[in-house]
């Protein structure tokens, strides 16, 4: 199964549609059933220490599951997210950009289920992982 | 075993450590191994429709057991997130403040464990639930 | 909503369906969105040292969060656990029977979600808790 | 990080500790940070259809995180799972052995953590995948 959208053409959904990452989130990669999506933080994500704070990995996690589900399926549904489970292992290295490494296990009839690990930029050290289940809307 | 902090002492810790989040997070209650907190959302927190993301959610109930934890062992210790597990259930409620009870069922000498349910104020449908894991740093 | 089977019906249902725990595990209770189970270990569920063995635990939560959705909805359903996130806390008593008791937080449309907390009997410790999702079958 | 037993000393082990599943369980492979577990089932594993259990695909995820972090860390030590989170997919397939692939993301001071992912021998779907976090006690 090949994506349906293109890194543009993602990168464009996200402008519209969620404006408030869309110039910290970049789609670097779209690949059948996975997508790499590259944060670069903001004041707003970082914690005293200038690493970023676990709810900007979470939320970093969650979209770059997302985003490689919508690139599969087409950006015309809306799935939700219904579960996560992420594990926090070691703190992001301040200054770096983030990279989220999502592959989506399978896409259901109801649900869709993928994996994201978080690396710092330019680092192999898995800093958080997360598995993210989303349920899919019928079809109207 | 008895809070060691009292509500006021808790909301001055957060105004000092939390900065990002003490205009938005009252400390309602502390009890025995547990914390309720009230969340009033502002725009940062909301997607469109007026609900609260699902980021913010996942914050406030890191923070709840967090805060519940901290009260328990008072505010000196750093203990880190390592694992979180959430379920989002249904979606908030425009308009309305969330409300998260936080409940420690282990402290034990390197791990804490907490469950958290949150509601929209006012309500007794349980919007997400979560169960976050800290590492509590050996004592120096 | 009020359960659609007895404790003498869903100990019938687990009989007939479940025969390879049916000897173990005990109904003791049901509610509104809640149930029960009591589970007396056999040698096939110890670890060394007479302790409940980690996987025993999960089927026991596993189980005990399904009984008590079978009581809500009818046991006609056939509802596969999707995902399950549990945290082990303390070893089980030696010698003790398990109680388990489940509280269903949403039955939707297509998914349920369950807690449940793990005690040895006479004890208010948890051992384990564990919060579970099932996916409904549309019916036919 | 080299491993520190070979396929011939860690199946030993499981021979002498794990009893109950030395029958089935088959190490096939052993890597740095990685562990690979063949599960042949008996009927105590299987339900009716012929596809394994849930409860047994759990006990297997734990077992194959486990003996990988073993493998690493030596057999003396007595890691314990404290957390596990996993998502079931699809059903094994009747008659086949199931493969497990462990993959561990972090040893640390007091705790494991690692990623597992469990197939129908032959097949490229993934059954169903599990995190699991283990801690590693103080050296005495």
């Amino acid at each position: 199964m090949q994506p349906k959208m293109t890194i543009a053409e993602l990168q464009s959904f996200i402008a519209r549609d969620f404006p408030q990452v869309a110039d910290i989130y970049l789609v670097e990669a779209i690949g059948e059933m996975s997508a790499r999506i590259r944060m670069t933080p903001d004041a707003r994500h970082l914690r005293p220490g200038g690493t970023v704070s676990g709810p900007s990995m979470f939320s970093l996690a969650d979209c770059a599951v997302y985003f490689a589900l919508l690139a599969m399926i087409g950006p015309e549904a809306l799935a939700v997210t219904t579960n996560a489970s992420i594990d926090f292992m070691r703190k992001p290295e301040p200054g770096r950009d983030l990279i989220a490494d999502a592959t989506l296990l399978k896409i259901g009839r109801v649900l869709a289920v993928g994996d994201v690990q978080i690396r710092s930029d330019g680092s192999d050290a898995v800093l958080a992982r997360a598995s993210m289940t989303y349920s899919i809307p019928p079809k109207s």
